[in-house]
């Protein structure tokens, strides 16, 4: 198709292939890919260093230059921040996002921003089996039913994708952050116990990437052990050698991960299905497939039937959130 | 209009004014209504009573011999009930709803059904001022941004409703039974106390028309004293004239309604507002404005300013499930 070449004149590679700009813009990193009108598939995915750039128009310039003489028309930017109107502030890295300024300077013709969990949604219906594995055994749940994805992370990604009409729609808030429902007083000392300054324990605090370091050192401090310094890489990792600590507080974070994941897929009525997103989870599918997830996703007393019926995925595949980048532009933003 | 009229003959009324039949089908009562094509309010509103009735058909029947000769071009029928396909049975009745069935015996080009609460999300965007009292002292919310709607009443009716594009989506499932956050290990008791049979404690379970009572209850068992047979009206009507019990007892309930309703209000990121119905609240909205339901909405730890832009309110017109229906039928549903 011509993108990395310099076979042709770039007047005949716009005129006859329309390319779109994607990008996937994290706290560490900003990946970027170029789709063609239409398509589903983010082609020429290239990863830079967010500290390496001044701006994140330096980053993409640098990247069209790397992918060779084009000039895409548009561009779809998931973000890893809320989306409240513009300009975007990156704060860890002073930079700002703003539509006008990103067309200018990058010659684009139209720029959308979409959140970076509502880009993931984006891509749930283009999934293939390959890109998922289903945790328990359930069914393939409902055709165009609502899908929702939820992923632990720096925070904890909540996002519905709802059929309307044609389209598909996400639609987010600020779901991490709901009281997380301790059920015993057991729990509810441990939530004492991992609290520290916060007023509230949500969700998010338990299941984000500290979230397992805080029920580590929770259950430890209930059951009189000494407090360690060790992180949530190192917990999981211990947990799948078989570490005793290590493996109840994996177990309980799984388990505290279905109750939520429930919750929110009663809330949404996501009978097409939940899948869980976000790397740290990549980490011990097996474990996750084995642990009590999947049995507190489905303890919903009188709605246990409703629960059993969505199946739930954890995707395996990277990068998409760079297709569902491609599907908002696809879908005409 | 003529619609009630008989001085013209049926053919003209139809040519000239094309009206749709709406309906609000709940346990006990049927409300029935006629729109004109394109309109927002529904006109001669009557109200049946189900069980004068062996089907819904019937009941239909007699509303349109009672508004003269007119026949209805389409219906939009909203249902206490989950809408999962058809026929969608009342088993309370025995009554069947089956579009095709409804079409031919009443002579409808078309019948759509919608779940109650999705048809008073629908109605949110028509509402007036005088139509509903603010619970707070808050701004407006966000000019098209997300609004909810949480309902107690037999169950706890919890629908989004989204902007998608031109049009409002409903967006519900089951919310109603997510688990209660409990945050302290007095209330972790209570809810023991409250469980009853159910494995779960869900929002439904404290906030429905039974809550309530459930709530006085589980006081009167935790401080030893002796449980009492008194319904939740009497339980709001006592709280109103002051019996500390009862005042105790409601405003854990309009505590805990507030910390669900953030905790939705969250994960739909409404910002467009929070709005109450049902039957149940508007017997004390004076006593719900002074509780602790605002303060508890607010508790939102890190999103406690993104709570507090969230304006909250009781609906206190009636009705307004008709209009949602008239406004499913006006977006072309």
């Amino acid at each position: 198709m011509g993108v990395h070449g310099h076979c042709h004149p770039r007047q005949v590679l716009v005129v006859a292939d329309t390319y779109h700009l994607v990008a996937d813009l994290g706290g560490t990193n900003v990946r970027f890919a170029l789709v063609q009108e239409g398509k589903a598939v983010p082609e020429h995915v290239e990863k830079f260093a967010n500290n390496n750039y001044d701006s994140f128009e330096e980053a993409a310039q640098d990247y069209l230059a790397k992918v060779g003489p084009l000039q895409p028309d548009k561009a779809c930017i998931a973000v890893a921040a809320p989306i409240h109107g513009e300009p975007i502030n990156l704060t860890n890295y002073g930079w700002q996002l703003w539509a006008p300024a990103l067309c200018r300077q990058l010659g684009l013709r139209e720029v959308v921003f979409v959140n970076d969990y509502q880009a993931l949604a984006l891509a749930l219906p283009d999934l293939e089996s390959s890109d998922r594995v289903q945790i328990g055994n359930h069914g393939c749940g409902v055709k165009h039913g609502t899908r929702l994805v939820i992923g632990p992370g720096t925070g904890l990604g909540v996002c519905g994708l709802v059929r309307a009409g044609e389209h598909n729609l996400p639609v987010s808030g600020e779901g991490g952050h709901i009281s997380f429902a301790a059920r015993t007083v057991q729990e509810v000392e441990l939530m004492q116990a991992v609290a520290g300054e916060s007023s509230v324990v949500s969700a998010e605090w338990l299941l984000n990437g500290k979230g397992l370091e805080r029920l580590y050192n929770g259950l430890a401090a209930i059951s009189g052990r000494q407090a360690v310094s060790i992180s949530a890489r190192e917990i999981s990792q211990q947990a799948l050698a078989g570490n005793l600590a290590c493996v109840e507080a994996l177990n309980l974070y799984c388990g505290f991960l279905g109750r939520v994941a429930g919750d929110y897929a009663l809330i949404f009525g996501a009978t097409g299905g939940v899948y869980l997103g976000g790397g740290i989870l990549r980490r011990f599918p097996e474990f996750l497939a084995a642990s009590p997830f999947r049995s507190e996703f489905d303890d919903k007393g009188v709605m246990g039937d409703y629960a059993r019926a969505i199946p739930t995925f954890l995707i395996t595949a990277r990068h998409k959130t760079l297709w569902g980048a491609c599907a908002w532009l696809r879908q005409g933003a």
